[in-house]
C-alpha cells in the first residue's frame, strides 16, 4: 500500500554551512507532512485545537540520516500512520529525493534519504493531559497497516 | 501588470509562542518567493553558482508588519524586480494571505501581511568580489517596471 | 554613551550553504539583544504577558548587512532604545564580530556586520490592541538618547 | 561522574504557536552543547575542517520529550561521549530546566525536560568518506564512560 506523501523543496534557510541541510531541519519536512496527512482526511491543527479541543505533542522521535540533501532538491515526505493505544498514535516516516542520481533505476532506493519514527500525543488543548485519539484518525491509522519499508516506498519516479 | 508571485503555507516552525509567525520566519518566505522567480525564468542558484558562477548576497532589506500570519494560513508571496546598476537588484514584496477575511471585498486589501523592499547583490561565487548580473535577469527586472502596489497587487481572491 | 550589549555565538543552525550566517537569522539575534536589554531592566516577557498585560510586536525593520558572519564567530549585539509616542518604542541596533581581523585597529570599526532599527509596538496582550508602553521603559529609553553610531559603539576590543 | 554541560537560554525564535519550544529546535540546543564540549577541548569545528581537514556529521538520534521548555527557561544542556568504533561517536545528552519547580527538592530530577542520543560520524572535509576521530576526542570520550543516567545528572540546582 502506498503511504501518503508530501512533496517539499529545500532552500537556503534549510541548509547549513555544510551546503547541506541542518539535522534538525529536517524534523520541519517531517512535520510538514504529518500535518498535510492530517489535512487530507479534512482537518487543520487550528480547527482541531478549538472542536474537539485537542492538540499533538511529540514524545518521542528516532531519525536516521542516510544520504544529506541540498539546496534546490525536491523532497518527498511520506507519513504512515498507525494507531498505538487510545493517545497516541506513531508515524513511520521517510524522506526521498525526487527524481534520481540513476534514473534508469527503477526502485528508487538510492533516493531515500532520511528513515524516521515519530510518536505523537493527543492532549486536551486546555488541561495538556492524555485525550483519546478522535476517531477519524484511528480509522485512518488502522487502514494503513505498519508494513516494510521496501513495501511503503512511494512511486516517486518522475519525468525531471 | 501581475507580479510574478508563490504560495507557500504557515506550519508549525513558522509560528512562535505568541502563536503568530516569527518577525524573522517572514524573510525566508521572501526569499523562498525570490528563488521561485529565478527557477521561473530557467535558473537554479545552484547551477548558477557552478556556471557561470555567481551567488547572491542580500545587503539591505526594509519590512512593514501590518498583520500577522498564523498557523495554517496560505499565504501568497510577490517578487517583482528592477535593476539597479549593473550588480545590484531590488526586489519589491508582498506577502499576502489567501482567501480572505471579508469573503465579498474584491480588492484584496484588507489580506496584505507584510511589505518589503530587499536589495540584493551579485556576487562571484569564488572571490565574493560584486559581479555584473546576468543579461536574463536584468531583463527580466526591465521588464517588470516599477509600478504603485496597488496595481502590482496580485489577483489572489479564491474560493476557500 | 555606551548603549546596553548582548554577546552570542554563531552555531551551524545559524548559518547556511554559503557558509555565512542566513539573513533572517540576524534577526534571531536582534532580538535576543532587546530581549536581555528587557530583562537587564528587570522584566522578563512572560512576566510582563501577565501583569500588566503587555507584549510587543515589531511593526518594522530595516538592515544593513555589510559584514557576513561565520560559524564560531563570538558576536556582540548592542541594543539602543528611543521612545516614539506612547505605544512604541524604536531600537537602534547593531551586530559587530568580537574580536577582530585587524588586531591593532583601535577603534573596531571593522568588526561592524549588521546595522538595524527596529520598531516595536506595545500591546495589550488580550486585546492586542496598542497599550500605553510601561514607564519602566519609556525612562530606560529617554535616558538613552539617540547618538551617532559611531558613538554608540561598545567597546569590544578584547583579547581572543 | 558530572558530564560537560552548557547552559542557553529560550527566546521567542525558539518557541511555537503552541507556547512551547518547537520540538525541532531541541536539536539546536544539543548541537550547541556538542560544539561547546569540543571547544572545552580547545577545537573549534571552523579549524578542525581545515587542520586536519574534518567535518562531522549526525548519522542518527533518538530523542524523547518528556516535559517542555518554555520562554525564558534557561536550560542546561549535558554532553556525555562515548566513542564507537574508530569513525563514529555517541553522545548521551540531556536537556534540563534550570532552577526548578520544587526548590525544595535536591535532586533536580522534575527538571528533566529531553533526552537524546546522536550518533556523529567523523568524515573527510574535501571526500566526505568517514575518517578515523583525532585523538583527542576518542581520549576524551574514553575518559568519561558510559553511566547511568541518574549518576550523570550534573547539578543544577541554584538560587534563581
Amino acid at each position: 500500500m502506498i503511504p501518503f506523501s508530501w512533496a517539499s523543496r529545500v532552500y537556503w534557510e534549510d541548509t547549513d554551512g555544510g551546503g547541506i541541510v541542518y539535522y534538525a531541519n529536517y524534523l520541519r519536512f517531517l512535520e510538514r507532512a504529518r500535518t498535510e496527512w492530517l489535512r487530507s482526511l479534512g482537518y487543520s491543527q487550528r480547527a482541531l485545537a478549538e472542536e474537539p479541543g485537542i492538540v499533538f505533542a511529540v514524545v518521542s522521535l528516532n531519525i536516521e540520516y542516510r544520504k544529506p540533501a541540498k539546496l534546490d532538491d525536491e523532497l518527498v515526505i511520506t507519513c504512515q500512520p498507525h494507531a498505538e493505544g487510545a493517545a497516541t498514535i506513531a508515524f513511520a516516516q521517510q524522506i526521498y529525493r525526487k527524481g534520481g542520481e540513476v534514473p534508469g533505476k527503477a526502485d528508487g532506493v538510492h533516493n531515500l534519504l532520511v528513515e524516521a519514527n515519530a510518536r505523537v500525543a493527543c492532549l486536551d488543548a486546555r488541561t495538556l493531559r492524555p485525550r483519546r485519539l478522535p476517531d477519524f484518525m484511528t480509522l485512518a491509522a488502522d487502514s494503513r497497516p505498519r508494513v516494510a519499508a521496501a513495501d511503503a516506498r512511494p512511486n516517486i519516479e518522475e519525468p525531471s
